[in-house]
């Protein structure tokens, strides 16, 4: 029989349990031994649960109970949650996490503790919820050398973008939506910001790569600013538009790495990755594209991951996992302003400063203008269905980021207003 | 260092030696031992290689070379490479293959004698060719029951319906151009007739039940009656002809299993995996549907399935891996003719014995006339572009296999000819 311990009953914590518990005998089965929560840790009581009587406040019991040789975290933030996870790992135990903050934050650090002490830290659930992704990056793909990873990885802002786009609401409406169905919590920031899809673009690119990326380092873009008129605008385009995080070695040895709403062709296979979905596509040099797809958070999903790895630290208890990478290097992170990138810009002859231009045309082409002498690919113009008037949408090709504020600066010098520039995917 | 030998130096044996040379390193890295390739068996000669002195023909030199722990099966058929896989198994090495018609035929019995012997027995390559499938089966969706698999399974097929839905080629145009360009064997039968399909089907059933499932036992159609009349009726219907392999856990504990051409609607994530591609969608309890796609096929793809296995098993000389199933169960597989399932009809006034009726809707009238009083629901019609003078599409809901044939009966003796009959996919 195996000891382990449960830290956090949340959501998570609670599915853990219930997954346990009611695929008892097959997970037996997988892991040639019984599992059994010794101990589950949270500040809170929770009486009349059929393990009502396992949960403890003291953290140190875990820890000085040479039974458990397994530790589940679940409690998700930093801390406690690093501290315990470190603590755990120096003293025998190996750790099966979901928490993505704690993986994108310490995962370098934690990984060496693990190595060190020949124990496992996992971490399957922390991207990707119940999408099998970091132990076929891991393995599966051992052969391949990885060289990109694109993926959807955020469930709440997918399905923001999914109802922006079909049902045509805002994007406040979308996400108040969102909230009273429960895939969007009372403080969205960390979803709506990015900051989420970065934490995990950050972890996949360590594992893909062997050097850790900390979300600091990432250019991040939210979707706040992304409006009906940029989701009518895509669909002409061919497309929709998806929050994509996404990485990419580049040929100096740094790699190209950012978050961002991101104009999405139909053909591509991150495009019909819709509500509250995730989907990731990993480009191997041997397989192609790999695309996997599925819920990326919620109870049981994250939960049956957790409890995967929990199985296959039971079945490795001498054999160590090879899941590894440095610490981050300086200058590995290539800036953002230097990699050309095809954007859509939605222009309009509205300036605070200057005579308001109705007329789509004359804005379009006073748009054109700016470009003649750039040495630039021209603006293609795009244009959709109930088209505010002076209002124009333009793609403009390989730009730099620089390049391109000098663009909107020369258009804001002719009285135009760039709304909003949205990254085109090559995905 | 770990010696391998590779038997088989065709497509795939060729593509596993040059992964195994262009990623040396990193294979070595994640191995945690350099991997050598001490002998390639194979009847043919390969001067001008690298590796030409390395070309063995007899099959024993590596049964009786102690240094050999890992052996690569890439022959393809069923023997020799049974009884040199056996014989290999018996004699204390484990083995890698990408046979699938080998796996699907005497899974069982290896996976047996492996495990008697306490050796891995791999063959994550032999499913989804690049596609991670096999092992996420097995190992990440460990803590869910897994409850129905479904998935576009052969390549071949793939590209042949593609082609026909995109671009209205006729069925033989579409093979023809799959062998010029190289999809297609020259002898295509085992694909288009579903054996290959099928063959996978009943891996995955057999790795996600527990229970070995032989081909034999598998209802299979195949794509060569699909024309471009049923291709506009699913565009109509809502959505595209797929090669679908399937299979179902039901209460009584029996599986439904089968490979047939359906059509699958437009809202499901197989209805975009387009030409060679293959997408394998897996339901669990707790995951909900987690999809897999990419390239199913392939020399490169495949090689790094398989050589993802070698190093998992170098990584595991000790430890065996967890894959497992039982030999079959008389009854398993339920018959076909019991389960319910909406089809297509296509129904014609032609018939051969009686006068032709040209006209669709006295065509429809007659098929709905067939229905009244069956206590089945009516039929839906579909009506497509560029219908024949006679031609009706219908829908019919949950009808047994055997109510369906007395349905069709009676429609001949109403004068109509079914002409073609077509499953809805559930997926």
């Amino acid at each position: 029989m195996a000891d382990i311990a449960v830290m956090g009953h949340g959501v998570v914590g609670s599915g853990v349990m219930e997954v346990l518990t009611e695929h008892f005998d097959s997970i037996s089965r997988r892991a040639k031994e019984d599992i059994h929560v010794k101990y589950i840790l949270d500040l809170l009581d929770f009486p009349g649960l059929p393990y009502s009587g396992r949960f403890i406040k003291d953290f140190q019991v875990i820890l000085n109970d040479p039974d458990v040789k397994i530790v589940v975290e679940v409690m998700g933030g930093l801390h406690p949650a690093f501290d315990y996870v470190k603590a755990c790992l120096e003293n025998g135990k190996s750790v099966v996490t979901s928490n993505k903050e704690l993986v994108a934050a310490k995962g370098a650090e934690l990984l060496s503790i693990a190595q060190k002490n020949n124990l496992n830290f996992l971490f399957e659930a922390s991207v990707g919820g119940g999408i099998p992704i970091i132990r076929p990056i891991s393995q599966c793909l051992a052969a391949n050398e990885v060289g990109e990873i694109a993926g959807i990885l955020n469930g709440t802002t997918n399905f923001i973008l999914t109802k922006m786009n079909r049902d045509g609401l805002g994007f406040s409406e979308a996400l108040k939506l969102a909230q009273e169905l429960g895939y969007a919590e009372r403080n969205p920031s960390a979803d709506i910001e990015g900051a989420d899809a970065c934490r995990k673009i950050c972890i996949l690119a360590s594992l893909a790569f062997g050097t850790h990326v900390y979300p600091e380092s990432v250019t991040t873009e939210g979707i706040t600013k992304i409006t009906p008129a940029d989701m009518g605008y895509a669909k002409t385009w061919g497309g929709v538009i998806k929050l994509i995080g996404q990485v990419k070695q580049l040929e100096n040895g740094k790699i190209h790495i950012m978050v961002a709403p991101m104009f999405v062709s139909r053909d591509s296979q991150l495009s019909n990755v819709d509500d509250e979905f995730n989907g990731i596509l990993v480009r191997g040099d041997a397989t192609g594209d790999v695309v996997f797809y599925g819920k990326g958070a919620g109870k049981l999903p994250t939960a049956s991951a957790v409890v995967a790895d929990v199985i296959d630290c039971v079945k490795h208890f001498k054999a160590r996992k090879y899941l590894f990478w440095e610490d981050a290097k300086p200058d590995y992170v290539a800036s953002i302003e230097e990699v050309p990138q095809d954007v859509f810009l939605r222009v309009n002859g509205r300036n605070s400063s200057k005579s308001y231009c109705e007329d789509s045309d004359t804005v379009f082409h006073q748009a054109e203008a700016a470009f003649e002498g750039t040495g630039f690919a021209a603006p293609v113009r795009l244009i959709r269905k109930d088209e505010e008037p002076g209002e124009v949408g333009l793609t403009v090709s390989r730009l730099t980021r620089r390049e391109l504020d000098s663009l909107v600066q020369k258009l804001s010098d002719q009285g135009l207003t760039v709304e909003n520039r949205i990254k085109i995917s090559e995905y």
